[in-house]
């Protein structure tokens, strides 16, 4: 077990009065259960949880702001808390203090059909956003798998399936409302598309995950629903082939909404859990969006590309129910690789390299992994170049968690050696602090540094997490 | 003149033997000739020259550092210097210090075309880098009009026509080589699409303006170039009418590649400058890019939409040259404006609000406009909800430029209520400075305080611009 804990720093402890402070301003929306703080203490990353000293649910912009000068007033760590579905320990409170639960924060706040734009309270999730605007001709795309909360996506600057053609929460997010380390309330932007108007403080917050200020409200660009969608796969013999179709589709500049990648191993595993059929072979899922003609238009040019590099004939999904089933076994492969290995433990990896180094650095990593003493898969959204490897862990046997994490470092060190990143979308959380100075170099990071100590002087937003500590910086749990 | 000039902090004296280093170190690429800082301590605001105390011309990121050493070490001021073309007073050297002219770094340092990427020095101008380019079947579609440097253009956050569909640079800069205030050489990031390794300093600089750190390289997406390109001209009896068109085409999801908007002053002036025969009313400019059919289908669904709103059947330029004629009449739209008034110095503004608020901002800004004193033009990328105010001022009539600050303080406030922002894609620079607690609140400036005192502490980095001064939040130069 120690092997996979995270280094936790004692030096803290919470002060008297302060949980009764909390308990009368928020009365029952504060737990010091062991059962609620356990659940707050983890995510779905390999790492055991380490729960913090008491949770609140927040209902309100205002009350973050309370509990955040309450919390900075006192020196107490504060960790905002979405759906609990980050990937790399950015949840874990590995120096105690309060968690800080947005998910009751579920509220449209302004939805601006003609603008294409929508306001949201943190705690919405995508899908819930999704439910309620289907109404008005618009979606919102970005989707990362999971049903992840808004202010969550904003945090890790996530993306997932639709990002080819649409971007990522760093393009698609309009601004924000943040509450500083000291709950001061701040809006990040107008509501204009375009702005050069100082600095980019909605970027700065994107991507930031909890360090620098807490995200309540959201404001998002949407699209209109296309008016024609058609999805399609197609298998091939080898995963290099695959790969270098999605090179050639992405450099001929075709527009396709969705071009996802799993191997062998991971369709099984689909197949298995999602009741399907496809063939059991490196496969890549296509979906198109556009006009009618639009979307007939690029089907064919994708298909040629394909055949020529030795893919099978598409195999079609047309009814809107066929196309669902399909990407919702795409979205539970997560969950369907953990069925490879019952009771397992996974660990996910997330790099993201240029497309053209992509088709090399799967072979290479998969060539690695084949020697692994525990199962794997691999998938990802090859149309960014980003893909990731899921590690099906023995949760009792550090020696599996130790051989998972050298092949990690492998695979980021094969990343960064071709210009890419230690993480597509998942973020930095605990898990990936290691590498930052690797990617980023010493003098970058002590920018980051500076930007922390900036925003956050006394060190109390989800410390731990981003920025490796001075001193220590393998902090992350590697017992290098 | 005293009226419409920024007020200088001449607290600052160069330090004894300062230059003289520089000059050991640079021998003849040092400068303290009249005319070469005039030329450095002025652009194309309303502003009369503001001369630095000496110009120094970088050949390399490590000149860069050097000169960012040695200023910082002695606390001057240093300015970076491109093409000369920003709007705001962003180049006045307004307490003295070293310009620094990144103008000779201009060379592509790499060009990746597999993976639409090129690496340029910041010297390198958008055509420039376009011919370079033009045997990949690739481009860069940023176009702010001027010949501008990418280091420029990324330092102000610029965009331009193609913006409606392409983005601007926020979307378009992958990673930037920057040089720190005490002279360390970074790399904001590499060269994967997309990212989630921490705090996204790439957006940090994108629009800082030379206040945060130097850029002397810039990595930008590319895109192929469309394999049809058409573009129209559509005029329209009224303003209001043309420019509910555009809202209705971008409500339409039609993905226009270039949507521009003058008024008939404008058409008036360019006719007369380029000897172009434009029907003198509000017109629409269009251009589609995409497939031979999907080019016609936009143009089809957009003549459609104008038709509805009044717009006469559209004047097509078909021919590659006709094409460029007309582009290059509306880059010279600027020049054309300033000869509606021989002899006039011109103020030029750049709000940018939510595409819904656009019709009525447009409207009740050319109403306030007509009771001016002085001739304007108006024009915009409508696409983006952008637009500008060409006002022709007698440049010895302190009473005018009054006048024209009052009405762009006008403009800025009703762009403010409607959810906009002061400054679409020009910057900040001296002009913007009064707006920037307006249009952010004070607690935001303050975070963009922090981030300049963290990232510059000495303040020597383009001072005196972006950030309103502790207690005179109305710097800027407005007499009020």
């Amino acid at each position: 077990m120690n092997a996979i804990h995270p280094a936790q720093d004692q030096g803290r402890a919470i002060p008297a009065g302060f949980i009764d402070a909390l308990r009368e301003r928020f009365g029952e929306r504060v737990s010091t259960a062991a059962a609620v703080r356990e659940h707050h203490g983890r995510d779905e990353s390999p790492y055991p949880a380490m729960p913090p000293d008491a949770v609140v649910y927040a209902l309100s912009t205002e009350d973050v702001a309370w509990v955040a000068a309450h919390c900075n007033a006192h020196r107490v760590p504060l960790i905002p808390y979405g759906a609990g579905s980050s990937l790399e320990g950015h949840l874990l409170a590995v120096r105690g203090g309060v968690s800080l639960d947005l998910s009751r924060m579920n509220h449209i706040v302004a939805l601006h059909p003609e603008d294409f734009t929508v306001t949201v309270q943190a705690g919405v999730t995508r899908k819930q956003l999704n439910d309620e605007i289907r109404d008005t001709g618009l979606f919102f795309p970005i989707d990362p798998g999971a049903d992840a909360s808004l202010g969550g996506m904003a945090a890790t600057r996530a993306s997932g399936t639709n990002a080819v053609r649409y971007g990522t929460m760093r393009e698609n997010v309009v601004s924000l409302k943040v509450v500083t380390a000291d709950g001061r309330i701040i809006n990040t932007a107008g509501r204009a598309r375009k702005s050069s108007a100082g600095y980019d403080l909605t970027r700065v917050f994107v991507g930031s995950e909890g360090t620098l200020g807490i995200i309540t409200e959201v404001t998002v660009r949407l699209y209109p629903q296309p008016e024609a969608i058609s999805a399609a796969v197609c298998n091939f013999s080898d995963l290099g082939a695959a790969v270098r179709s999605v090179i050639e589709i992405i450099q001929m500049g075709v527009p396709v909404a969705r071009v996802e990648f799993m191997d062998a191993a991971a369709v099984r595993a689909t197949n298995a859990y999602s009741k399907l059929e496809l063939k059991e072979s490196p496969l890549l899922l296509f979906e198109f969006h556009g006009s009618p003609a639009g979307v007939r238009e690029q089907a064919e040019t994708v298909q040629e590309i394909t055949r020529s590099h030795g893919g099978e004939d598409f195999s079609w999904a047309e009814r809107p129910e066929d196309r669902n089933r399909l990407w919702t076994a795409r979205h539970n492969a997560y969950f369907a690789g953990l069925q490879l290995r019952p009771g397992c433990r996974s660990s996910t990896t997330d790099v993201c390299v240029p497309i053209s180094r992509l088709a090399e650095c799967v072979t290479e990593t998969a060539s690695d992994l084949d020697n692994a003493s525990f199962p794997y898969t691999i998938l990802g959204h090859v149309g960014d170049g980003n893909f990731h490897v899921l590690m099906l862990l023995d949760p009792d046997d550090p020696a599996e968690f130790q051989e998972s994490e050298a092949l990690n470092r492998r695979l980021v060190e094969r990343a960064l050696g071709m210009e890419g990143t230690c993480t597509g979308e998942h973020g930095v959380g605990l898990h990936k602090i290691a590498f930052m100075e690797a990617e980023h170099g010493r003098d970058a990071l002590d920018l980051m540094a500076a930007m922390k100590q900036a925003f956050d002087p006394r060190d109390i937003l989800n410390p731990g997490k981003i920025i490796p500590a001075a001193g220590h910086a393998k902090a992350g749990g590697f017992s290098e």
